[in-house]
């Protein structure tokens, strides 16, 4: 084991501060016992906050996968046509899902390089004029490409249609790292884990459900058992849970909860835009290019890098795991060994960012990639001038 | 918070052991490095020790009612005929879920006070001539009575009644507590959880799977993915998942598989078979009723004790959890408020014990639960003849 | 290592909590920052509290032989004469430590088997018309005999005499457990320790000491650096330390402070009476002998029992050890091999009592000590009134 | 708490890795126990390889101030002379505690720019033709100033004077990360303590004795008890304490040596080197000044920065905190707000390392202190320049 502390700078399984870990450090408790009420009733009252949703959350002991089948099973029925969009692979991963389910994805291609465009789904639902599509299901932020999903404008654009489809949005790389808002911007089904922005190990996975979705799951003909939004209602009512929850991830969660309220979610949602920008800054002074393409998509969570032609982005995630013990998420099917993905989200701060690109600087020397020296100056130049208008406003 | 630790006496989850929860305290790390690949391989590997197989066990990051899922969804098909048996309140869940996923569960009805009945098995395979039964399960330790089946017996039923079905049998509070051997006693999915005799909290689950359950899934109907066999066998082949694992609390199986390795299984199956000796013997002092009445399928890991006529079970766990800080085990269903049940199971000793049985014991008089003393001193001399029989052996 | 939970039931260490713990389970601070001296002042501030003074506490990064040392070399001269009383083996082991800073010690002969008299001691003071003796020193709870000495009537001794002599107490073992009042009983210099009824690991050590210690400190002759109160005044102040602080044990000591609050201090002097009088009742069941013949002076803290003649209670230790994984105190220098010694302090409660009672017994009976049966059925009796008294108050 | 992981970068005490705190978070046990031996016997041996000795080592529950003290009260009588150098604020004080023991300290002034000079103290040696000098007494890492004083030219001006004088050195912030051979430079006390290069939390402190010193202790007239040798030599030699030892600190000791083992010294120490080499080239990039103006003396624990007349280094600091979250150390007694200093020891990487400098960059522009930019740069080419010379050598 390398001595010093392992930069983990994939986007997500993000770095657990110490505060969650020992949280989660306790003996395991009773899941029936009257102290269990007030652990599960502020995991589940709580998420409703990051959610930004009135309506009922439900959490499962599950990956975030979980979480997208739960979506889907407790909404449709077999052979239900749902449209899709390709953001990237895990936009992919949420169709053959929905295959395998025996659901008919029409799936809007994209190019990996943007969100979903709003006005693509708007005239798709324009037209299904016989209302065949029961759901939309966009990708907030695409954790492959590093793209943000203007969820807002899809909402529009369902209106726009007047379709009566559902809205289901996958968030297990933006809850609580980029502004969302499950009510306001009307959503009916929001998935999410636990291991990116909640700053959790991975176990934990979550669906947020408008009533409109909870009315759909009384008639949706999809098998279910472990996925059952109406088995979790009467025991999650009063803090219980129909089987036996991740007790010591509940723990977790709940601390999680009052760190992020503590810094202020507003005060989050800045942080990951400042360390973004200060990334995409230090990826632009190196020559080398983003991903995404679409400037205001660009992700707060993580940015990919596309490396030159004739280099492999994997030989310089190896390189710099080894030269400087830090891991990069690698490029993902369409894009394999063509990018890298710097995760920057989660419980992180400058100088945790600066080590990360000084990692990224060094690796490309190391590996032969082409670039030019100065990336880790110009992200010191971007959080400098932040920091001192975040003084000046103070 | 009371002070001293609390007696955590359910029949699971069982007492985490500082080992464990230390083991689980690390930064989480990441699942697609070539790091990762030891600690998915150690768990993977080492499960097959602790179910005692040669063949594949796969591991998800759910609850244990997501494994009984898993077991069905993987080789089944819709409305197939499966054989169950009512030992309790856990049996009668798992039929419920065969109900849910459209298969066709034929109950034997059981009384709760035994195990399965092979005789009776064998006599409804015998009976289905056209071989309709695609599976037969059974519960090997039924939690909510404790009661243990002899699976062994069930094996051989199915094979003189010359029966293809498959044998699935939920070990969920018996592995790694109760002798058990999948291979050898030819199970073709074996279902289990982490937070019972492996030590550890609440959220990973299990199937072991023989090579004919492997068979049966590549033609299986129900949907699935998330449970999907199929998935996780190519990643798993090189230590890796299919999707985010439950990374920390595999950590804490790794440690869980030496701990268990260092005392020796058949060490831990020995310690609990005398610790269900020495509460039954309390519970007899006591005058009061094992709800279990067959000897042979009394559990080593849970003693469910009768309350008589008049009481209720549930005042007296309240009664004893308030002046006590112990939780106890609550009555199911048919039993509900008849009786409690004492969990003594896991990372567990004499001491802790008797500290236990001296909580009911107490609990009793406080309650008002019409009872003899002296049962606390009826283990104790039981514990100390085993004692003193082990260091004569020794 | 055995399964499940040691018993660690010697006098002190006692169990440290698992929120203590994880309280000091965090990184180390910089001790010289503007955020220490919050840690600090809550730990200078909290621990009067649990001294019941509103003078000034000191805290050491030593064990509680080094707070001895610094209440003489605080306050006193070579060749001054200091009272003693010999009330076990660590009054004699601050005699030995009188002596070696050069201090004349007057040692008041004791049994072993009770606490300090105070008629003796002012006999002794009566004696002293030239004011020779500069301080008495005794010791509240003697860790080695489970004696406590009554502290108020000593100081209404030192009084009835008209002495001016300083008054030190040793509450190494009683602080947080047993009542103390610094201020109220005129105490001068009371010296304590983190291991015991703090709950804390062994490291940190504390005196307490009154205006008078204080001014007397400015002319004391011997020599001292480390443990000058001089140094520390200055920057206990605010909040800091003239040396670099056992940072890590300072966490646990304000989550100690907590803990006592949250239960209250007369709430935890009760609980360990109860435990005494528990303990105390086992013993007599048994036909053994507690060691302190003084019935008013038994402790609430540890029982030290005697072993019939001819058996060797080290013997008796090492077999229960073995058995039942429980460490006993041993007997020390006069009564070494004579006596074993029950801690049941600090983070403690009934079933953890009852569980060491058993170890007791069942060792008893396996090193074959001739003793009778029933003693933890005596003390379940007690703890059963007791907790019936309490619900009735209730 | 902001977001993210402080950067604990004074020098010492250093970041505490999780392993040693792991290892620290396990209850209590009995230190008189056979269980313990085993970690008092790792503790004591496995210290004499970290010393580089083959002769005794003794442990205090103290601050590293009390084994100063330890060295001079077991070897010292009142009146003794010593001869010490002041290389900065730590010998200044070592100096002081001599005096408050009624020592005569000849202190050898110094500008607090480099380490000791052999040479002054020969002469000074020579001078003293009636042996009256009993020892020298030098800083190894003048953790004030970031200077190193090599040990081995001292131990040879002593012998070509040809005094008897004992060698004293003071490791405290050099041991495990500086190179340091007890035995082969002749050093007879060497004092160090737990928080710097041992990765632990402060509360630990060490004496290594060589024969010399401890014949010269059986003798010595100073006072002593609690920081007795011969006290300790007894119960050490079995692995116990003559008191109750820090317990949990010592399970951390005993990880904290299993790491240095597993890195190896010799590579640890290279990694310090080369962090203060690229910490170096930073600030001169910077265009500011090393304290340190001997080359040859320069710390690889820590670089002390001269901040530009006019401005205030204390501010620089308070600003680098509040806005990078980074704690820095201060100047001392005669360079109080003149310097900073940048901690680059113990548990540290060289991404942590850039993320250090980077914070002072960014803060020397946020405080509005002179400096020209780049020094993150520089130090990236020298971390870049080495990594593949390593990678060449492999």
């Amino acid at each position: 084991m390398p001595a010093g502390r392992h930069f983990l700078q994939i986007p997500g399984p993000s770095n657990v501060p110490d505060r969650i870990l020992r949280a989660m450090d306790y003996p395991t408790m009773d899941h029936r016992g009257p102290a269990f009420a007030d652990v599960g009733r502020k995991a589940l009252e709580g998420m409703k906050g990051i959610f930004k949703t009135d309506s009922r959350v439900v959490i499962y002991p599950s990956s975030g996968t979980g979480a997208w089948e739960a979506a889907m099973v407790n909404t449709l029925s077999p052979g239900d046509t749902v449209l899709m969009y390709e953001t990237g692979h895990f936009a992919m991963l949420w169709k053959k899902l929905a295959e395998k389910l025996g659901l008919n994805p029409v799936f809007i291609e994209g190019d990996w390089r943007g969100g979903a465009n709003a006005a693509a789904i708007e005239e798709h639902l324009r037209g299904d004029k016989g209302q065949e599509i029961k759901a939309v299901c966009v990708v907030h932020n695409e954790t492959s490409t590093g793209s943000v999903t203007d969820v807002a404008a899809v909402r529009r654009a369902i209106d726009a249609a007047g379709h009566s489809a559902l809205l289901m949005v996958d968030t297990i790389s933006s809850l609580a790292s980029v502004d969302y808002r499950h009510d306001e911007w009307g959503v009916d089904v929001t998935v999410s884990g636990s291991q990116k922005g909640l700053m959790l190990p991975p176990g934990l996975s979550f669906n947020a459900v408008s009533d409109k979705a909870m009315t759909a799951s009384e008639s949706a003909g999809l098998i279910r058992s472990y996925w059952s939004w109406a088995e979790m209602a009467g025991p999650n009512d009063t803090g219980y849970f129909p089987y036996t929850p991740a007790t010591n991830l509940l723990y977790g969660l709940n601390e999680a909860i009052d760190m992020l309220h503590e810094e202020g979610l507003e005060n989050v949602f800045a942080r990951h835009r400042r360390h973004g920008a200060a990334a995409r800054a230090a990826v632009e002074a190196w020559g080398l290019e983003v991903l995404c393409n679409t400037p205001s998509d660009r992700s707060p969570v993580l940015t990919a890098v596309m490396v030159p032609e004739g280099h492999s982005a994997d030989n310089f995630r190896a390189v710099t795991l080894r030269n400087y013990d830090m891991s990069l998420g690698n490029g993902l099917s369409k894009v394999a060994d063509r990018v890298f993905r710097i995760g920057h989200l989660g419980d992180f701060n400058d100088l945790m960012l600066i080590g990360t690109l000084a990692g990224v600087e060094m690796g490309l020397r190391d590996a032969g990639v082409p670039y030019r020296a100065g990336g880790v100056q110009a992200a010191m130049e971007v959080l400098g001038e932040t920091a001192l208008a975040n003084r000046a406003a103070a």
